[in-house]
């Protein structure tokens, strides 16, 4: 049985808290949340521990890992102190918002070897996956454009604006990564960024976007199309489309029943597409925790590096650099 | 240029009219009907002649063919005269209502090698045909079950009704036929009939069904399913599904363009289904049509024959025996 | 806490162990199976108890409610056990092959008034439940037409096949259950059958079918179409179409991603369905079992009646009746 | 009658000639093709008469209207010509490659009341124009994303690529256009482009592109993605996504038949997409035609402007631009 500490007890942490409960060799053991009242009710939950404070938690003999789905700012520092601890690290997208905190914790750790994996959980949804497959296998032959379409249903409120980072950095990353998973060895080189506020009062309070679009070219030439809205009121549309020299992939949307309906006015008709992320993911999130568990039991480097959250970091920021100098970006990953 | 004339000028006539004159190498020569405003119409925008005979049409050494979309009760009669002038036939479904007419007319042309053709257009439909290859060609390995559901949009007028001989001899007949096709050289052996009425009060007085439902087994043990409705606020309903061991194909509907539509409703919803037959089998109609004028040029013989007609009626004329009598009944070809 | 005793620990019985344990409101106290090996397995993976015979399981003060998974001709013995003991009773279908065995079940719980459930899953299928409710709420007007395709994707072995009662008895009585769930309150009145055996050679030597077809009518008219196979070679084929005065709406397959495939050969290409039951009514099953928790927890009455499994069985028998006599049989459900 | 004079005996130019002989209210009269072969088939195809000069044909008083399908230097005299001889103009797109010649043109035939429409066949397919009335009646609330996939079956022979003026010009230049249709009133004001040459020789020789992405913007803030290949192996890959406040509306591929297949490795299988453009919008280069013929006979003015020949163009002469710069360029109509 593997013990672990849970780093952050909202929303996120909540849903992590059940996944692991839900695992048959995995534990909860401790509970921290700068808020006790999130932090009691999860360890309550679940039967775990509440802890007051990061250290007492992450420095325990009894836990083998921990796993980091409290604010961003505190992801630097809990990474650091599970690797220093010699604990495996799993840490929630993104590592943080501000570059010079990431190359901080790279030093800080380096030369630890840990089990160390970073949530960009779409990577485990069995459909993405099955787009990365195709492009390894060349079952399409070779990659030559890659369009992300990903929307959310709603826009945040301003609060969570405020502190997320902006709109490439908090949203776009999960489909930079996704990018760099299906092109795998294929770098991404440059991008081009075109962000707007088109509807949302609280995304312009927050002087941030609601409406993005993106292109970026990889080393080999493979052109990708990313966009994204904050708001789709048919739901959380997620597609991928992988397109090559022997055919394309799709990784379409999911409704919520596999119902059809027919009248005189429409055929075919489907339900809307799964609400959120909780919904949509909820195979990816689990999966993507049995990985971390059977890093941890076998002693592998989990698929999805700090690296790989660092990159995706960089590209945001040359995008954003895009959007301002209105012109292509070259991505610099050193 | 092969010269033909038209028997009936009324809707299916006019449709006719048209494809004739489409044809590259067809030219309507004369007009006939029994309502002579409506022949008189046909033959002026078509530039066809108007005659005032059956005879004088029929007999006419400057026609080569005739096409028969008279009223059903003269179909014999005009197949016969055809025949015996040695002209090729297209007769539109059915030969006749009365199995007796249809013997007696066998009998009168028994002998006489024309091109004879009856108007089973589904055949000819590109997506119903490519069902048949697949049972034919072993796509789907051995068949097994074949399920039809054919649906029109909307009830007929009671007066169409009164005539039509009834929904199995009228309407189901060409699901009939579609089932004799697709089996190929496994004929038809059982039927098994459950007709009602249970929505159009017209289809009450004239004492006819509204709603249907089929069992039919061939000799190779194969079953097949037919559902029939007089109303589909979605459309003309036409699907067939062959199910082997290898595997299975549908031809599906089709709808009025290829638009999908989001909201907060519902998800890829497309437009109704085509109307009527005369939107979803325009393309089955010209190649019905295209089929007559190669087998007249070449001298072949037309793969839908009056033998093909004639065991349609029959299945027809033991399903609604099979009605009445609440049992399985077998089928005599004789 | 509700604790329940398991009777029956072989493939569904294991099934239903993960489901009362994953449930935050059940707990597997007891497991009882003839093997004892079965049993042991199942109760020591979920911490249950292994008890040596039914009665030292049913009897006990600890539990509250028994799940019987075990062999069908033990089902009506456990059931009255139960009944008697005061426990809620949740028994898999059928509940028996025997509607002698049944009815004196019956009789002898006649009066004790106990949550008692009939593990009809498919009425707890998020998708069939909508037809259902759209049938209820009349969304596509007055319901007409029901048409329900149910195939397997590999017949059973001999052994199962020898046990399992014959195929309309053990596999579309499914099918006739949600004939009955759907038409709601409009009682099936008359059923014709038509069973073969096509392919499958131990469906032969069991002297059983491999593929089936029916047609089934109800009080109010609706007519029914069922076809069953015992092979489907792209998985298990499970939809519902119910056509009525406004519409249609149809409970599709579901696949095992979202992915779609484009090739030089073929365009929107899916992967096959689910395969087998355990994979498409994973959520049925769950709900199902929730919905049987929900009602020891507030004293309610199950949805799915004793009454509802002795009907399926009588059309079940009326079904054989109809394929025999090779005519339509009228249903007495005294 | 309305007697029309042919520029231009090439595959666009037969097409064309079809179009025109089957319309009821048009004539082909001449036929002209510098290739004096070309001409005379079609001509004799359809009862056409031949003539040795453009001005032969454009200044007979016989016709009323010209079609110009012949090279693309030639338009701008031919329009030119049939203007001041007071005919009404159809000319294929683009009008020409050079912006300059077609400023030129523009002057010489200012004030010149004519029924002058150009090819942009798009706008009159079905499903496209559906895109177009949700942006125009708000059925999607505001637009706020479009994004067109357009991609070719396979690349064009070496001779074509020299003389077609480029990839941006010649195959974007329709998707450009599309984009100006759906916007309707909201123009596009800034273009980045990003062409590359990944797999076809002969583009590669040719200096063109065979794949290519973009990213425009309207005044309103639209933003538009554009995508493109030269080869894509399931066929015509022809697809408009627009994303509004309150929904989605997706014009989608269209398969050569409505059959699906099932197998032990697929299921709802599709055929692939329509080959290439003749097949794809046969519909809308006849509604194209009639809506030509409507406006001679009511004396309208088209609805595809020579305006919007030069601003597509214009859009692709930015295009470039951008690419070049590797910057968004503005678009300045002047």
């Amino acid at each position: 049985m593997i013990n672990i500490a849970l780093m952050g007890a909202g929303r996120i942490g909540k849903m992590h808290a059940e996944i692991i409960t839900a695992h048959p060799e995995a534990n909860l053991q401790y509970v921290y949340d700068v808020n006790k009242e999130f932090a009691s009710q999860v360890a309550k939950k679940h039967n775990a521990e509440l802890v007051n404070s990061p250290e007492e938690a992450i420095n325990s003999d009894t836990i083998k890992a921990i796993l980091i789905a409290s604010a961003t700012p505190t992801h630097t520092q809990f990474i650091t102190m599970g690797a220093k601890a010699g604990k495996a690290v799993f840490c929630e997208k993104p590592i943080d918002l501000d570059i010079n905190k990431v190359n901080e914790c790279m030093e800080a750790i380096n030369g630890i070897d840990i089990p160390l994996q970073i949530g960009f959980n779409r990577r485990f949804d069995n459909s993405h996956a099955k787009v990365q497959q195709a492009r390894v296998n060349k079952e399409i032959g070779e990659l030559e454009m890659l369009i992300i379409s990903s929307r959310d249903p709603e826009p945040p409120g301003l609060d969570y604006l405020n502190a997320a980072g902006g709109f490439f950095r908090d949203t776009t990353i999960h489909d930079f990564d996704l990018s760099r998973f299906i092109l795998s060895d294929d770098p991404i080189v440059e991008v081009s960024a075109f962000g707007d506020n088109l509807f949302d009062p609280n995304a312009k309070k927050a002087q941030d976007f609601d409406t993005a679009m993106f292109v970026l070219k990889s080393k080999a030439g493979v052109m990708i199309h990313i966009n994204n809205s904050r708001r789709a009121v048919y739901g959380y549309d997620q597609r991928v489309e992988a397109f090559g020299s022997k055919g394309m992939i799709i990784s379409n949307n999911q409704t919520q029943s596999s119902v059809e309906r027919y009248s005189d006015a429409s055929s075919s008709s489907k339900e809307p597409v799964l609400h959120f992320f909780i919904e949509r993911y909820v195979q990816a999130y689990r999966d993507q925790f049995n990985h971390f568990v059977e890093c941890i039991i076998n002693n592998k480097k989990p698929s999805v590096t700090f690296k790989d959250g660092r990159n995706a970091l960089i590209i945001a920021n040359a995008a954003y650099e895009s959007n301002r100098q209105k012109k292509v970006i070259e991505i610099n990953y050193e």
